[in-house]
């Protein structure tokens, strides 16, 4: 089963939520897995997106308890790992999307760089050599397959 | 949903084989996830039981690839971190399963303990205390079972 | 420079910390570098050991903050991965002293006998084959340091 | 006593090394601890610049060996959690200074910003925002060790 990761602030707006949300509803489309930090903002809004067209979710938590989980995880990885927990969502995706985000998001897309990932970007900040950018969710997913079908 | 580690050696003998395809089938019968290490010997039997009751499972890899993932793992979680995985496993888990096992299963036993995790143990060489001895699979996933729900 | 880490309890008993205390003591008599977890109970009392000898200590805290650290560690090693950081401690030992210890050190104890290093036990309620009981400090660090010297 | 962070690539040109070399220098000579990832590169020259002016300087391995570190490496700490460690050298360091770097050095200087730290910049490549741009080595370190007395 093919792995996207979607990589975002824990807090954000209602414009980066929408985004994360159809990012999350068209992996799920996809038959993909959505993996995620399973925290708030950009990482709930993508699983309540996938979890609306009957996707699996995996949150991939910093700290020690399942209870932090947003409600639209269905499988908790309890790393208690801090922010390393963002260097394993990086191995574990085949691509990932990154909308918007902060130093956070920053770290995964370098690590995810580093490891040669592609990493597809929505709304970003940052314009990092080696990220692709993406007009809109479709289009990120989009890159997002095309890039891991290339790769086998 | 819940979610039970099962933890036990990379190889082993047929007799620890039957026993590990059972407590992952009996895991699937009841409607729980099945979490492992993802590699062979017992990860391996615990995930084919898993999938032959059409259960879902993931693999909690030490190493960098999706790649070292045993045939019946669902969900490669690639962390990239060696032993330290073990400690997520335990984390991650709501109650576990020791089959048999050798010093990195009495280490993913001993991380449970103290997260005051449940550790239901089958055919185990380590008599620790706080560990529940089992006395078939089908055993072992009740008092798994049994212990999540009293704690709920 | 060789590095002995030193496990136990984050609190014990007068008796335990003069062990503790002794084995940091004898350490830093023989030059060694002091590993340990950083915190309280015979991570202090080892790392107090070795200060009164002018060793260095090492201690790698299982927080997010250098104030964690006990008055005694020369070096604060943050880790923010919660028990994972006991596989650090092992790998980065040449040898362990478990001084007395619960379940956080059993992990310990399995984590390194697991990556073949030695491990010396001081007034241990564990008994794990392949461990070696020493009769006071001065054994515990004598065989630590002869079990080093025959690897080289 | 403080400790200061060097990152950069494992693999650098002879302008860097120098650099790199005249940021551990000058870190030895303020009586801070260096701390880097052990390796080659950005790592080594800085390692042998503290040496040379008798500083103390800790390696954070990402492998599961000693000897991978380079030879100017006092006190290693074996991770084992590959990419990881850079987390852990953002999380040890009072402030940062980063040399030159690829992605693996962006994955750090975000962590570090996210963690709220310090983090100077000499020949980066990266223009991030909440990074310090320095003249040479002696103003990165000056400008290191002024953000840690001023934030006590």
């Amino acid at each position: 089963m093919i792995q996207i990761g979607v990589i975002g602030a824990g807090s954000c707006d209602r414009e980066m939520e929408i985004l994360a949300e159809e990012v999350g509803a068209e992996i799920a489309r996809n038959g993909a897995l959505l993996i995620c930090g399973g925290l708030g903002g950009v990482m709930e809004a993508s699983a309540r997106g996938a979890k609306k067209e009957s996707g699996t979710t995996v949150g991939l938590l910093p700290g020690d308890s399942r209870k932090s989980a947003n409600p639209y995880i269905d499988i908790a990885i309890v790393t208690e790992m801090g922010h390393a927990r963002n260097v394993i969502i990086a191995r574990s995706s085949d691509a990932l999307i990154a909308v918007g985000g902060e130093y956070g998001t920053l770290s995964e897309i370098a690590h995810s760089l580093k490891m040669g990932k592609t990493v597809v970007t929505l709304n970003s900040k940052w314009d990092i050599e080696g990220t692709i950018r993406a007009s809109d969710p479709k289009d990120a997913v989009r890159i997002a397959l095309n890039s891991i079908s290339e790769k086998q």
